[in-house]
């Protein structure tokens, strides 16, 4: 660790820490579960008030987690500017807005894809509700997760699907104000089991690419098939300058929505490699790191807490990567000269230095260990009674 | 076909497809869906009464499924003779009974294997309630599946939860009567997403054979890592004994748990190979040929009715295979013509062998159109007004 | 069948299949293996002008594989018009010239995207000598796979490969003559572990929009992750205009290079039905199906001939598909009647539908057992001693 | 670091980790490849003495690798007890002794398994030959790895290849002496792809259990299905007493035979949990931890060194797991917390702990940076020349 811990390199890492931000999805403080079952948890947030007052917990914990993402219709109110003054009174602001084309009952077929038009207008039309929501949180950034597709082969013809669908987004991407941007993610496969509509970061660029500039693709850790090289496809989306954000979480098989790192921390530092490397890090990149996590069995806001020190830790190696050896490792072929000059950042113990980092911002060094310490989960789950808590599924 | 359809091997294939059955799970009439959503469809049987008539209706078209499993507690009911007497009245009767250890909020951390033995006993206890259904009913298959498992390394110890596991299992057994069987599945992944305490057929072996000679494996063809060869597993289990039943579904990623056949059709046949090839067709062999399926998007009765069609047409193929010819090619070193004498079976169209059965039988040549043109479906949905309709999730 | 069947249908599937053709590679006459061994076959050509021969006899036998594909440096001849004349004597064609950039010392780190300018231009030297076989054969597409990668994180900058890439393609295109094409494949892994250059359908598309019109995809349908659809991407490519040609095999694991068809026929099928509703089938579409497989342990010309048939066949059912039933069913959103609308064309047997076409040209009805009893495998087993065999490995 | 670093965990991982020993394969020091190209490298030894200094040098530095697996035939000398004294000088001994059924032109179709009797008794004889080498260089661990099975469904008989299996089997384990174990691998595929004869766990388990107490299970890291949880296994084959020993590599796809703890050091981390929570680190636990890899682009000795120091740092971190709080945490059910406690240790920068174990033995701190300093690698390329280089595939 002595040569990674260059006065230097130190400073240069703390000072970018010291301004990365992770946005919070307000549906990681509700329940979630798998289609066998959700279980409840004691202390659960009931409205999107509380979902905010969650995230703000965490914030101030970690002092690195000022926005959360609201999803439409999950986090209705009837006043988004009390909602966003509410976020504001507490530190934190609202991120993404993300539309939901899955829990119609006229979606069974698809949504911007659906054979019928009618359904497609309506679909279509929920993105202008997004867009006001947008307009009173102060939000820039439209997220839009498409869930269609098809089970069975012959089921619908994929071809008219991708017709529909760039005719679709056109008319959403044409809702948007001029500083907003549409973000666009892919899936594998789920909720649709034989084609998704988008199931691949290549469909997504393309649709990105006919709809123009503000149209950057979403990159969603747990979407992706077995084996796939996930920092390659962040290399490439930096390159055309079309990543627009990223979804965090871990996988071990499918779309788990485990707490990011917790199942491949190596892979989560290789991913902000990428990050720092390509200097995406700078918040004027416009990549938005945003977590997308399911905690179905720990609790909500820990789990949080938990991720956004696992992305800080993987950010930290990677900006203390010693990038001059690594270059003249790779540029002269030395094979394990170069994998060493990552690996040994990997293997550096950086929890010290995010100790530094946050005690100089006058946070606990250790805001898993502080919140358990504040009786805040005890007191939630004392108060929260009564009402029905959110859940990942309404 | 000319060569695969000599007379003696037609006159054998509609002997064994005569004889051939399927059995139905109760919960494919009722709505399911994926964790994103359950779309209700019209017509849906509202209680387990209703699932039996569904299931009748199933069989009195194909002629090939005359038994129905039910899941515990979905489908309790105040008196199971009443519900027995109901399906004999209808033509069907009660085959496996499926425990249910993945419903209660006290299983979040495991039921079998749970650290708290409070909660094992408790999961031990649920399975003398359907050993007692299985006495009312005439039922000789426990069927269980194990849910259990953990989401995080470190979460649990992996050898403490098998110990617990293989502790739980025997007391579950010596529940049984002497007619009775224990059938033991195994899962990949979900609803647990670092380690299930069965994932695999190794797994599930090792606790049957601890337990004794009534505890078999159930293979369920969607609960698999990506490319595993199944058949070669049918063959191992059947092999050393074990296979008790099939899980029937198709996927083409996770547990999609699509109409079985529907994913890759020449899987379903070289599964059916090794049935046919081992002589375990035979209802003496007492492997149990399930359906295990959710029919998220169409219609559940037609669905049913189309899985039991591809069955059968596996089988036909299969039963069609010229075994001589195979093995003669197949001790000769002939890598082709083995392979030729397989696939010429598979390219061969069953369909008027089929058709020929069922005409036999008195039933319509194709039990699908046959459904169609009944009514049955409109009617169903027009008199099946008020109540809850089954769900698969509760 | 019967609906199927319908006179204009047949009609139809005869003319289209009747004009189809397949493009067979010179390495699938040559010993082949795995990296553990290359088992030599008797009989198996010992130059290119043998492999020609070779290949001739499959289009003798199925009438419908005129073309064959080049393997640059394994099949340089001092004259090139001389083999051109031989294929022609023949009666078939050279088709595609494939580069090599995996067998060369230089290459360890990559070629054309090698850190090394020296090796870069070298691996694009290669490629002039590749136009110049195209010249004097008439080849007009130049094949490229792109061997190059990484096996470990961090050994060289995945972003500078990719800009050392393009600036080489470029290079590359430059060389082209007007009527000549560039057609790039993708590969998810191997011969490297870590990163791929062109792991993707999107990373190949990327460069080919970069390079200009004539710059399109190779889809070789064993080079993608697990449960990938391929038929999506065939779709999306033909939407793009962008899917120069095919490399058809089968795979059930990695890029097995097995027989197309062998493993999973129902895919074929459905890549096929893709190509057929895109009417990419017709000469014009310039769509080149090639074979790409590798006969480790079956007879070379055998194993060709049962590719052509096996694609033959998924072709047959493609066209026999009822696409106006299918059309309707889809748009009324009837899932099950679509699948089966698609089902139904591949539960059908086409073999006698393939005889009428043969026999129509002159040619026997089973192209394999016609070889089979030709004589041709024992004489060339006789006839070809001495010599070296051609191997895939050189 | 500062809980885990108490001084009673510490030195009890010291202790531990000073009695740790790591088997190296022989092959690791020729060259190797992909199916595509075998890249030589300069100073790569020639024959099996040059072999052993390789791995004596490996050892030397390390101090944690006594043993060098052999292989035969590629290791055939005339008289191994010259290279065992060859060893022994070196300070290095003859561990496993592995045999070879894939380089024979006979094993087309298998070897232990193949159709016709006397290849299979050509391949259980060749088991003779290198029981002889066990006595004479006194290795007490006959590795085989079955490379059989089958391209092509219905190529052969499933079923009738396990019995073939079993009865060769029965015969190889009847060579050994008494104090002979017998270690039996498995492979998910390659190099055969529809179907491999002991494709998973659970099948060489079967055939341990059928053979006899000294039949154990060899656990390639490498040869497992996507997703598969590979601690898990070690678990369970702990559990019953079957875990012989492990191949030690790393994979991202297929078996790529990579560095051990390159592609997932988390995953290296949690195997290595399960050895030390099953206190099978030990010597008397008898479990050979074995390195099996390919540097394929790589120099070998450097590449060797660094997979013992990946292993070792795995080790480190399991051994400093707080065990204590780790139990407390899992049986109290506080997920994150016993999440917490393996994570806690897997963060830890355990350099400094190897360097003090390092130069307690009087080694260097960085047996890497010490072995690149040396000048050897310049020495042996310099006076390797001539001969012909060893090769994994020869």
């Amino acid at each position: 660790m002595t040569d990674l811990g260059t006065p230097d390199r130190r400073a240069a890492a703390l000072a970018a820490l010291a301004e990365q931000t992770i946005e919070l999805p307000s549906w990681a403080f509700g329940n979630s579960g798998t289609r066998f079952k959700v279980f409840g948890q004691p202390g659960v947030a009931r409205d999107p008030f509380e979902k905010i007052e969650d995230a703000a917990v965490v914030h101030r914990h970690t002092g690195a987690a000022p926005r959360v993402s609201l999803h439409i219709p999950w986090d209705l109110v009837d006043d988004f500017s009390k909602l966003a003054a509410h976020a504001a009174d507490l530190g934190v602001s609202i991120g993404a807005i993300n539309s939901n084309l899955f829990q119609d009952d006229d979606y069974r077929l698809g949504s911007l894809t659906h054979p019928d038009k009618a359904v497609r207008d309506k679909a279509i039309a929920h993105h202008a509700q997004c867009v006001d929501v947008m307009r009173a949180t102060g939000s820039t950034d439209l997220k839009l997760w498409l869930p269609d597709g098809t089970n069975y082969a012959g089921q619908d013809d994929l071809r008219g699907r991708q017709d529909r669908l760039a005719d679709s987004l056109q008319q959403v991407y044409a809702l948007l104000d001029p500083g907003h941007r549409l973000l666009l993610e892919y899936k594998f496969y789920e909720p649709y089991f034989y084609a998704m509509d988008i199931p691949d970061w290549g469909t997504s660029l393309l649709h990105c690419l006919a709809l123009g500039d503000r149209a950057t693709v979403v990159l969603d850790t747990g979407h992706h098939a077995p084996g796939t090289n996930i920092e390659f496809i962040v290399m490439q989306l930096l390159r055309v300058g079309r990543l627009g954000a990223f979804d965090f979480n871990s996988r071990y098989y499918g779309d788990d929505d485990l707490i990011v790192g917790s199942a491949d921390p190596f892979q989560l530092f290789r991913i902000m490699n990428e990050i720092v490397a390509a200097d995406a890090l700078r918040p004027e990149s416009q990549v938005n790191f945003m977590l997308d996590q399911c905690h179905n069995i720990e609790p909500k806001i820990p789990g949080q807490i938990r991720s956004v020190m696992n992305v800080q830790e993987a950010t930290a190696k990677a900006l203390l990567v010693d990038r001059e050896a690594l270059a003249a490792a790779q540029s002269s072929g030395d094979v394990l000269a170069a994998h060493g000059a990552l690996t040994d950042a990997f293997s550096t113990d950086v929890r010290p230095l995010l100790a530094e980092l946050r005690e100089s911002k006058g946070l606990a060094a250790d805001p898993y260990a502080a919140y358990a310490r504040s009786g805040h989960q005890e007191r939630i789950a004392r108060e929260r009674i009564g009402g029905t808590q959110a859940s990942w599924g309404a």
